[in-house]
């Protein structure tokens, strides 16, 4: 009874291995499939990506949608691709509004004055040179600052002290940021002059988070900033004694009106040898935060799709269909390059056969998911199979998005992969001063890079329809 | 054979419980084990060494020498001190050279400009308001530094790079430090307009590391600033290019000539009720950097010996000695309250039977190391049976020092217990505004303030002479 168990359950077992190998000899070549293992361990081994990192932080640094760093991470950018050999490179313009960050400082003014850290939330407008002081109202969710009446907040500073909780796929950024991004104008309709928030991150480093905030039409802008963790916690603290509380905050950013910059997307290719006009795109953004480097946000992400794009173009031969690397403008301000590029490519977003971008995490990639037509799933599990050794797990669902600006592209139809790394860290760095080179795991890079090498490959040779 | 090897092995071990047991009942009464277990499971059941910190950085936040902060301080270790149930509070007023800190900012020039976190060590000059730029030396080491050849630093910045070391009992801060207090003398005698360095610290935040540093007489004083970690690791970078590197720096730090400031050492005491004249003290320094909220440095000593001084002033009878807290002032700039209060009473040193300070680490005790006559080692060992529950071994040596301040009493002839902690963490936070309240390690905190009890409880009972 027991050996018949057993025999039952490893019948289909072994009958889907088979299948597997089966059909793998349909998608991918016998010499394809050792190609794509040494393509694999080429990537594993190497340093490259790290090295492409260590470079854009290193020589550019951070790279504020058009500010000076950005203007020189785009040339870097495109030197990178000649250098890594692309056959073709270009840039397609974009413009946005600009935005100063100016200096920030604050201090708890009352029951027990402290200096605090703060930093001014992208896109918020300034106090004026002098700052203001006000009575501080707290609250523990955006939900609470919701409820709370119309004119309760009048002339007083709002605060929202919810902590961001910490998930391996990043899934408590969800609930945290919507207070940085909505929170000023729902705490000026009631009122409030202004909105200190905790910063949406899982640190207790000294160091606040900045990231975009919006302001509603016809709703008055007041000036937005996030505490670090520790600076949250004291406030807390100081309420906590029962007096009334007051802040002071100076905020020199401002949002000139009407003045807008210029950035670009940068664009390089493998051409395709046998379907040139059918393009895998792999991507990540090129711009990041005005303060750290950029290493994390999103610097892995353009050093592993140029790495493995570099790998694929060593290879004796192109690949079938065409590998396109996109390193989009203006992710962290509304992504307006990946706009610009559907609006740009519209006609042509039928020949983008799959894609997948990196920007989160700094872990190992540990699970794929899939956003493909149903009939294609079987190369898909083709692709889960090189990667499974890898800890590269399959996501049991078909409905992924491709991560951040990519995730336009997959609205707009293109088939797309979502590989998802071990995020737990992530937020510690995210939007900070501390997302520096140093915070860069090595060896996940690796990994991560030989992921995105192994997919391009496998996408641009493999003779399957995604949108099927 | 193996059973009489076994036995061979036990027999002095029995024989040695025997005698531990026999010899505390000399020196503890039968009634006096039961107090002291109480006490112990007393402080590791309890908050208040906790909540003492919290208020401490909560309601006052950081104290350099002769600040507001100090100042605050001081008022509230008095009424802590009466709120705790001591018999006699007093403060003994000392004074020292003024500082102010001041702005930093700084930023490498060529060949990839990019702005950088630094900050002022404590003590230095600053560098005008326009700051300075100058081409950058690099010395791996201090080592390094001291053989560069008279001159060869002229119209030049020194930049020392070397990185401390983790260790459970912080022994890579020695190696580290003496940059910290003597490099920019050095530099300054080979020509140089500035010296920076890697912060001394083993975290990799975008946060940097100050601590005092001392000029030599006669030697020109320049400016002196430290460099946070992952900065120190972009300007390494930089030179790794093999192109000139120059930098630019900004501090406005100042050191007034002749202003002085004062503070004072808060002294309470718990009175004993047989032996009144003979002290034993357990320290702490009340002092902090100017940066962050002293939690760590020395906010949970100040804490752990306050909660240990009321476990005992709780009890229905005073202790045989007397128990005397004595929080030092100016412990950061030079140890100046340990001096004074030596210099203060010297007549009476005789009478402090033995101390114990708490000024470093955050984690558990895991060991600890007497300095006391040779006679009274077998007291010592009693003590460590009581300790040893809570993972505190006794180590083989009898030639500790007490930490920090306390050092100079034990100079002074004082015999004394050094309580090591885990302290790999440490010097991650230590001198940085990441010293803050969610730093603490509140279990940690409740076991250390458990063994100063033990400690004071047992020294103040023991009929023990610890000189002998």
């Amino acid at each position: 009874m027991f050996k018949y168990s057993i025999r039952s359950l490893l019948l289909p077992i072994a009958l889907s291995f088979f299948c597997v190998t089966h059909s793998q000899a349909d998608v991918l070549s016998a010499n394809e499939q050792v190609q794509i293992e040494a393509l694999k361990n080429t990537a594993l081994n190497s340093e490259l990506s790290y090295q492409i990192v260590e470079s854009l932080t290193t020589e550019v640094g951070h790279r504020l949608m058009g500010s000076e760093g950005d203007k020189k991470a785009i040339k870097w950018a495109i030197a990178k691709m000649h250098s890594l050999g692309f056959d073709k490179v270009w840039t397609e313009e974009i413009s946005g509004p600009k935005w100063i960050r100016g200096e920030a400082s604050a201090r708890i003014t009352s029951p027990f004055p402290q200096e605090v850290v703060v930093i001014a939330l992208g896109g918020s407008v300034g106090t004026g040179e002098k700052g203001i002081e006000a009575p501080v109202v707290h609250f523990k969710t955006f939900a609470d600052l919701k409820k709370a009446p119309e004119g309760s907040l009048l002339g007083k500073i709002a605060f929202v002290s919810y902590q961001m909780t910490r998930h391996i796929d990043g899934d408590g950024y969800g609930a945290a940021v919507g207070t940085r991004v909505a929170g000023a104008s729902v705490a000026a309709e009631k009122g409030a002059i202004a909105l200190i928030m905790r910063s949406v991150g899982t640190d207790n480093n000294r160091i606040a988070h900045t990231g975009v905030m919006r302001y509603k039409d016809k709703v008055k802008k007041i000036p937005a900033a996030a505490l670090s963790n520790p600076d949250a916690d004291l406030l807390v603290n100081q309420f906590s004694r029962g007096k009334p509380v007051s802040f002071y905050l100076r905020m020199t950013s401002s949002n000139p009106h009407g003045e807008t910059v210029k950035s670009a997307n940068v664009i390089g290719e493998i051409t395709g040898s046998e379907f040139p006009n059918e393009i895998v795109a792999i991507g990540a953004h090129l711009d990041s935060w005005d303060v750290g480097t950029g290493a994390l946000d999103d610097g892995i992400g353009v050093a592993m799709v140029l790495a493995s794009a570099h790998y694929i173009a060593q290879l004796p031969k192109r690949p079938k269909k065409t590998l396109r690397v996109i390193l989009f403008a203006a992710e962290e301000v509304g992504l307006l390059g990946a706009k610009a590029y559907i609006k740009k490519h519209e006609t042509k977003m039928v020949n983008h056969v799959i894609g997948a971008e990196w920007d989160f995490g700094l872990g190992r990639i540990y699970k794929m998911t899939p956003g493909v037509g149903a009939s294609s799933l079987n190369g898909i599990r083709e692709l889960a199979q090189v990667l499974a050794p890898m800890g590269v797990a399959l996501a049991p669902t078909n409905k992924a998005r491709a991560q951040s600006d990519m995730s336009l592209l997959s609205d707009a139809g293109m088939p797309s992969i979502n590989f998802s790394p071990d995020g737990s860290q992530y937020f510690d760095y995210h939007h900070t001063e501390n997302d520096t080179l140093d915070k860069v795991d090595a060896l996940a890079l690796k990994q991560n890079t030989a992921v995105y090498t192994v997919f391009a490959y496998f996408a641009t040779q493999a003779n399957i329809n995604f949108r099927k």
